[in-house]
């Protein structure tokens, strides 16, 4: 959709990205229907045929979405040793295991290897960039560019720069994801989760609490969320719709009539925990509920629908 | 859309909607595009023509959802006393102001002018059935059925019993509303808050801790939940949705493999209060971001988002 109509795609140039894992693939047939020409590197000797799969079928997503098909050919390639794979990129879009010491010693590594223009681009979800660059010579070149799952459908890229990130680099980050399509946002903070993942955590422990506490079963909570608020927030987000719940007075007047009814209710909101009684309650119900339908149809159904959901909402997606 | 396809519904049957302000009148062109006589009592002199309008732009979305357009004639009638307009309905949809007191004689007033099969139901969302039905001879007979705005575009309706509500009753509500094309789901326990509102608040929080914070300002946070929860959590609740985050091995994997660090997330999360530097801070950023467009303008294209959203998920939206 918003990539369809980007005027200014990076086509042409090379990416290069480090773990051909589920993200890694997506990421790359993202960035093949723009253009670009993909380099992926990934210890596994069976990489090009598992990554080819997911590649294959997040392009038929991305048809779907508006983009024309086509054949990638020599536009994807494979190289197993890190410091090749980046020696000509541009971009470099890491997917690497979530662990610090890891993702330390390859951005020591990245940097020596890659071109001083290449833009270093992590999409870690937990270790933010001050953390990854504490072996580099210029931290100043790492930034967060964060997707949310997965990559090649969800219009959101959460970049996160470092207190160390230079300014010239996060604007660059900033440009190469909208230039492709994304929602890019750049936090104005380093914080922990950044901020979807936040939200999501906070929904998710509600949601667990009245599950454990009998309220709702976990289907349930699943078909309250999509039958209201889903529908809500996928249009228009927590501010805009209480300003508009405020009536012509917006949010201001919402705020002085609901909000002290609000911080009550913030009071009144469970805390939840994995223990053993509510993971086996958990798994008896979703035994129950989706155990029944087989993995690969429960995803094919929930990426129709968001393409159908992105789809219905078409141009009129807002973008600050 | 679910109410096009209804093969069951109330039509001819009357039911007397209390209260005809923006949540009344919502409900009442849902009940005339289903077939329903309408009685509106409200005790405003110039109910029939603020209604009135209300109803008609409620209309118009309804056919853009599907409903045949319709002359709805004398089957929408205005009465100011309640016991009167209660006298002959098969329904009774409370949707009067949200004071305790209040609602507690206004039931004791409708249960002896209601015929005795009538249902009664309370669109509340902050007042459970046991509290509203203290003054009620049987209080057996009142239920919850609380709508999520806007009543006539939103899909799901909580019916929440009281601990004195009849089975019958709770299964008669359950019934009516998916008749008309509801997503109704039954509450095991009553809660305050119910479900919907208490996720929205849980998410409201930690929306405001962040930009109080200063990790973002109300509008990126706003694009951050258009742009990536909102299609999630349109297409799939945020069960199924780590469910697939598990891979094959489903929501069990996932819990044993992301669940510590999910717990460690929710100790992350934050406490917000509308202090006065945070309402300034959000009033601020409110007139900026959505200040300058008119409320009506707004409310119009969320609308229309909303119910792009809704035909585009079609038929295939779950409902248990």
């Amino acid at each position: 959709m918003t990539g369809v109509t980007s005027n200014n795609t990076p086509a042409g140039k090379t990416v290069a990205i480090i773990g051909g894992g589920v993200i890694g693939a997506s990421w790359a047939a993202l960035f093949l229907v723009n253009g670009l020409k993909v380099i992926i590197s990934d210890p596994d000797p069976d990489i090009a045929a598992k990554a080819g799969a997911t590649i294959d079928a997040a392009l038929h997503s991305l048809v779907a979405l508006g983009y024309a098909a086509q054949e990638y050919g020599t536009r994807l390639s494979f190289e197993q040793d890190n410091r090749l794979a980046v020696a000509a990129a541009d971009f470099v879009q890491e997917c690497a295991p979530e662990r610090v010491e890891f993702k330390q010693a390859l951005w020591q590594a990245i940097e020596a290897a890659a071109p001083a223009h290449a833009l270093l681009l992590s999409s870690s979800s937990s270790i933010p960039a001050s953390v990854q660059a504490a072996k580099m010579a210029d931290p100043g070149r790492l930034v967060i560019g964060h997707p949310f799952n997965p990559p090649h459908l969800m219009p959101l890229l959460e970049v996160v720069p470092s207190p160390q990130t230079s300014d010239t680099v996060t604007a660059r980050a900033r440009a190469f994801y909208r230039d492709i399509g994304k929602v890019a946002l750049v936090l104005r903070k380093e914080i922990s989760g950044f901020v979807a993942n936040r939200l999501q955590a906070a929904i998710f422990q509600e949601s667990v609490y009245l599950v454990a506490q009998g309220v709702v079963t976990l289907d349930e909570l699943d078909d309250v969320v999509t039958s209201s608020l889903g529908i809500r927030w996928a249009t228009s987000g927590p501010f805009l719709s209480f300003h508009l719940g405020g009536g012509p007075g917006g949010l201001t007047h919402f705020i002085d009539h609901l909000g002290p009814p609000l911080e009550q209710s913030w009071a009144t909101l469970g805390k939840a925990a994995f223990d053993a009684p509510t993971k086996a309650l958990l798994a008896e119900q979703v035994a129950r509920s989706y155990g029944t339908e087989a993995f690969s149809a429960l995803a094919e159904t929930r990426d129709a629908k968001e393409i159908a959901v992105i789809n219905g909402l078409g141009g009129v997606t807002s973008q600050s």
